[in-house]
């Protein structure tokens, strides 16, 4: 096996744990020099392979790159850019051909979701039609759980933590005031089309089968009559309800409550936010005073609170990737697979990215009950470890620490520059 | 000093910490049974001692007690609830003396905010005038900050430590989005009058005196171009630019965004919400990726991340107030007393209820720059402090372990019951 380079890079929304999975691929590099002689990252994923901006991560120290297990967002920048498909995508493809070649990167590992393992597997099979072969991994992220063929997706685990102990906490605040003043509280969380998240907030529900919590998510669709029935039982028993709801909501007819504008009211869909649309049906439904929230990217750049469960199993896949390009596995993807749940078991085993990409894991419709408002024991398995355990980063003057990169920069081989992607 | 019985109660929107002064209360009152035999709760607020619904907080354990510094919300339920004036209040406090009177309370801890304290001030002085002496101690709790006379609000600290953190971590994610995809983050946090909150988010400003972070105040006007330019500035300069704004933003005519609908958007004013007008602002100004987020009750009931010069305030002044008490002064508040910056030290000292009620602290103009984006130096000197230090809560089966009263209710002695009071 030739000593060659390698190069790292982070696609797609960022999570408090996707520079835990950087931590694992640069240590595991590290201790691999024989094999991989430096690895580069490229700035904000494949837009700076692209554009030939390298990062030399061998710049960095060993404390430096440990710190990357607490730090959130991508410390070397994500992208939202997906490659062309070959005929038309010739061009890009010769590009990352062209700067792989001029620095020798022999190993590409991308990390990301559904759509970023597509990149992935293009540069494994098409760079090689090209005249340069490359080991190409797709290292797993996503908050939205929503990865095939894994039991769960790094990032996840950390994010349903977060919005679960929220709705524990507000829920704790709606109890003391429901009396005399806000009977009905609305949380929106991430979820354009899976409701992962969403019913994660069910983890919070105190005590009783019944308690008042209601989860809203994508798989089912919304009834406005069924769910204000459901708030006005809730109040009537407890005095009070709370509401999960997952910002990708839809109506019988398929459109996103953010389309329709919920109950009528026009010019919402601009704004965006789920939340505020409920929030405004339940007011003028039932009388009563309602709070709603939107987290957005609070919740997936909660390191603070990040799950221990996450963080481990957001380093074992970079550090499990590469494991697998050095053993000359190709277009693989390390996933999760469990092996029980009480004690929680798991290991990281390869999948094809080609049976993996462009697909979505939807919640499963047992992970709810008939009545569609709440977690099954069964969805209780699944996710009660995977928030197991609480990973506090280090603190300084009150706020949490976060690795400050040199992001030392490669000098360009190329005399040409890439002008195609917009950046 | 006779033994007599003691009645404590939670008013006003809660915080992280209320129950931490609650605590303070209990243990202190425990520890002097010569002189408070036992130590009652009122049921949400005045409205329970109206409703002669009480808790006999003896039946708790020491351990539960002791939970509660770690509990968000209100353990014994808060209200929105201020007592009438004089004459036409008459029946209230004939009511209250006759509750006090039946169950021999000769103190009152009400802990609440700027509002609640006139409740406090009226239970010292009115009911004395019905022949039922009672002493009466405002227990200060307001995440607004803005109680004067006190350095800092018991409460605050937490929310300031929570929005500080969770501008710090987003500002990463958002760094890292910013090449091709979201180039501003608006993060909405609570503040109708005040900005307290909204400053102590520029605690997060990582590295430079001129990072790519806004505040916007309700102390500051707000002025949609020079907002705009800013934002366009920030973008050219860093990339991208994040916006912390206070609920209660006014405009240069002293309404706020949210009853002018912003840009002039109809509708938008029913639903609250602040940051999508400003979002929306910025998308259609600037053409750009715009995300956003109104945290709402998650942060003032975020005791997961709460401040430990916070947690031991809140303790402080609910333990100070039993001390007053039985020294017997009457119709005061233990308030902050900042010593010293750094090192910072405080003292609790005891202020009167009647030149602290009803009053307001607004954001001092000092503490932001002279553009009104940034903290001064004076601001984070100020600031600081009171984010310090971290008390996490224990942990259980990945969410944080809550305090769980039994809530034993004091046999009612009264015959007649209260139906004035909407509950």
């Amino acid at each position: 096996m030739p000593v060659q380079n390698a190069l790292y890079a982070q696609s797609g929304g960022v999570t408090a744990t996707i520079n835990a999975s950087a931590c694992g691929v640069i240590e595991a590099a590290r201790r691999h020099k024989k094999h991989i002689a430096r690895l580069y990252a490229a700035r904000n994923g494949i837009v700076g392979a692209l554009q030939e901006d390298l990062i030399d991560t061998s710049a960095e120290t060993p404390a430096t790159i440990r710190a990357l297990l607490h730090t959130p967002g991508g410390a070397f920048g994500s992208c939202r850019h997906d490659l062309p498909s070959l005929p038309q995508g010739r061009a890009h493809f010769e590009r990352l051909a062209a700067v792989f070649r001029a620095h020798n990167i022999g190993y590409f590992f991308y990390n990301g979701g559904n759509g970023s393992a597509e990149t992935a597997h293009q540069v494994a099979t098409i760079l090689p039609q090209l005249g340069w072969p490359v080991i190409s991994i797709a290292v797993p992220k996503t908050i939205d759980n929503d990865i095939v063929r894994s039991d769960s997706s790094p990032g996840f685990g950390s994010v349903a933590k977060y919005v679960a102990t929220s709705m524990h906490e507000a829920m704790a605040d709606l109890a003391s005031m429901a009396n005399s003043s806000t009977k009905v509280f609305v949380m929106e969380v991430m979820g354009r089309y899976t409701g992962w998240i969403a019913a994660a907030c069910g983890l919070a529900r105190p005590g009783g089968e019944d308690g008042p919590l209601l989860l809203l998510v994508p798989e089912i669709r919304f009834d406005r009559k069924h769910f204000l029935a459901a708030v006005k039982e809730r109040i009537a028993r407890h005095g009070w309800c709370a509401v999960a709801v997952a910002e990708g909501l839809q109506l019988r007819d398929g459109r996103r409550l953010t389309q329709a504008g919920g109950d009528g009211i026009p010019g919402h869909e601009q704004l965006g936010g789920v939340a505020p649309i409920i929030a405004a049906m339940v007011r003028s439904a039932l009388d009563v005073k309602v709070h709603w929230s939107v987290l957005d990217y609070v919740q997936r750049s909660a390191r603070h609170l990040a799950s221990q469960t996450d963080v481990d199993q957001a380093y074992a896949v970079g550090e499990a990737a590469v494991g697998y390009a050095l053993k000359g596995l190709n277009s693989v993807m390390p996933v999760i697979q469990r092996i029980s749940d009480r004690p929680y078991r798991w290991r990281v085993v390869p999948a094809p990215v080609g049976v993996i990409m462009n697909r979505e894991k939807r919640l499963p419709r047992s992970f709810l009950t008939a009545d569609g408002w709440r977690l099954t024991a069964r969805a209780r398995r699944y996710f009660e470890p995977l928030i197991h355990g609480e990973a506090w980063p280090p603190f300084a003057n009150g706020l949490p620490v976060h690795a400050r990169l040199i992001l030392k920069p490669v000098i360009c081989r190329l005399k040409s520059t890439w002008r195609d992607t917009k950046a």
